[in-house]
């Protein structure tokens, strides 16, 4: 998407690859959003370090980089040797792998780069095949979120006021995001709206990440605490929420999403208002069988106990230009030193309580999904 | 209650008067919970300026607070001479209702004691009346929520885990709070339970006020995200919900509190969990004829767009004796510097998600408040 910093104006994807210097082209995203950095990684160690670091997040986002990872430690393989190659490409794949080692977009991103180069008879063939491959794993990933937003335009009018929780932005995928899709697709076409971003905490990517987003693209958009949509609901503020989601059970339409999108779904659902979940396909899970079962990661207490920001004046005007100079931002202890929290980090929302799934081939009821599995991707 | 400051142990009231001083006792609530410090204002202009900074906060301590100034500017004064006397005691009153314009506790207080000065016939009689009064005034606000406890304590067993909101605890009143206080004494009965802390934002009263109050007392608690809450109920991890409120509708038995509050309501009904709503006498507002009339007050963007907190290291163990030195907390901005933020400080809980209202009186069902008015305070 466009991103403009001191005035200039350039579109950038979350992940890209620049062939000529065999570099992973990322955004630091640990400095949104107070300073856009856009970095380029030298070589794989450098790009398994920045899924590691958080530098660049979110399913979509990961699977691109590490695709492209593995094609940047192809392409750095002086040789003609194919085992000497292979060897190598092992030692690339499991430092990749190791980044994030819970993650599954890596590595699903990563065999399809594995099984394109197997095409390859030379070294010099099988390194023009895996950056073909990474790049056409990226791509795949911009069409189908654009595809998410024709689908999710149609639910936008004019003068409507949404809801977002988290970020399923463009930040999280190579480009254009999920939840996101719908609103840059229905801006293109000229529709004028509001969005509301929940903050979302503990991480507050909402307040961070989806309101930089927004903001960069002149939507407008204010943020609220996540105690205040059930009352902006009450007072009719609200026509429509999107979300997106780490896992769609195929078989149940359930919706695993961040801590807090249950609430909101259970809200929406007593105001009558629609509540869509966007996706792109390789988030529905057609294996398990309930909800329940779906592992909810318990994080670390400290995310709940205090937040990661800068220094500042509350009465004071921020602007995109201030501070001149942000390093990582400081954490800050908020809560009662003697006192634990409880941080589960994400949530599962039953079929009944949602309008429908926004994917690249359609809208479903989250009930429906199952018996349009073939359509939508499942392999027996 | 108590409070134990570098293993020692004494019981202070939020607000207290030292006749030989002629001073109002009051603890630091900026410094908490991060310090505390009990502070002596020397005359009604340091009180004034207490209510003024939020020194001191909520509805019953500062009431409770503005009696104790007005005696104390009562007794400042020198002379004999009962028309010099007025006039001094006009400017009291006067810089005390100044300190916070909006609020309608200190002006009752005020007016309780003023009406008892004037049984007094001469300077010296009505400066003790008024520090006799202001003095049953605050017996009387301790006595309250002490009533509120042993009507509460009933719904607390052993094993469960409680759910509050916000702060209305014995910081916010003279002693012992009101949704805190069937805690208070089902404690003191030997009942073992739990009490998950909202955070409560955009403030953190839940964070910082409750959650120290909860561990001075030695009441186990986790603080949890307001994201959180619905999560634990589907998985059965909250039994009883409590929380205060700043206005209850007698007529409706509609409830206006801390933004937050109506989603926990929400998520309670859904998942059959009791929600009580613990209030003195004075929160029950018999005039309003319909909680859409209640003023919701839209706080600045500041409180959202960021937090106040001290810088930490979010891996370092904290303990109540770090850091060593704090002054006021500082605002960290956490949010994207280009956007605002909608900031409704409060919400309403319609009575059909409300099981009860634990008053001094008793437990009353909401609608059922206009039934028992007489019994509850109202006059024709």
């Amino acid at each position: 998407m466009n991103v403009t910093v001191r005035g200039r104006t350039r579109h950038y994807r979350t992940v890209a690859f620049d062939p000529a210097r065999n570099a992973v082209l990322l955004i630091e995203q640990r400095l949104l959003p107070h300073e856009f950095k856009a970095i380029a990684t030298r070589n794989f160690h450098e790009t398994a370090a920045a899924i590691h670091d958080m530098i660049v997040r979110g399913a979509g986002a990961i699977g691109a980089t590490a695709a492209y990872g593995l094609a940047q430690g192809a392409r750095a393989f002086r040789g003609h040797d194919l085992q000497k190659f292979r060897r190598h490409l092992d030692t690339v794949y499991q430092t990749l792998k190791a980044a994030r080692p819970t993650a599954v977009d890596p590595v699903n991103a990563m065999n399809g780069v594995w099984a394109a180069m197997r095409h390859g008879k030379t070294v010099a063939e099988q390194q023009q095949l895996a950056l073909a491959a990474a790049e056409e794993f990226a791509g795949e990933d911009v069409a189908h979120c654009e595809a998410i937003g024709r689908h999710g335009a149609r639910l936008i009018r004019s003068g409507m006021n949404l809801l977002t929780h988290c970020n399923a932005g463009w930040l999280a995928f190579v480009d254009v995001g999920t939840a996101t899709a719908p609103m840059y697709a229905a801006q293109a076409q000229g529709k004028k709206f509001h969005v509301f971003c929940d903050e979302t905490r503990p991480r507050s990517q909402g307040a961070t990440l989806t309101a930089w987003e927004l903001s960069q693209q002149g939507i407008p958009h204010r943020i609220i605490a996540d105690n205040a949509a059930g009352h902006l609901m009450q007072r009719g503020e609200i026509d429509l929420v999107i979300v997106g989601s780490d896992r769609v059970l195929g078989r149940t339409g359930e919706v695993a999403n961040k801590i807090g999108t249950y609430t909101k779904a259970v809200l929406a659902k007593r105001h009558g208002i629609p509540f869509y979940v966007a996706i792109p396909l390789s988030t529905i899970d057609w294996k398990l069988k309930r909800g329940f079962d779906i592992p909810i990661e318990e994080r670390e207490a400290a995310e709940v106990l205090g937040a990661w920001g800068i220094p500042g004046d509350p009465h004071s005007a921020f602007t995109s230009r201030q501070p001149s100079r942000v390093s990582r931002h400081t954490y800050f202890r908020v809560a009662n030193p003697a006192s634990g929290a409880r941080n589960p980090g994400f949530d599962v929302t039953p079929p009944e309580l949602i309008t429908g799934i926004i994917t690249p081939a359609g809208i479903f009821k989250p009930r429906s999904l199952w018996g349009h599995r073939h359509q939508l991707g499942y392999v027996d």
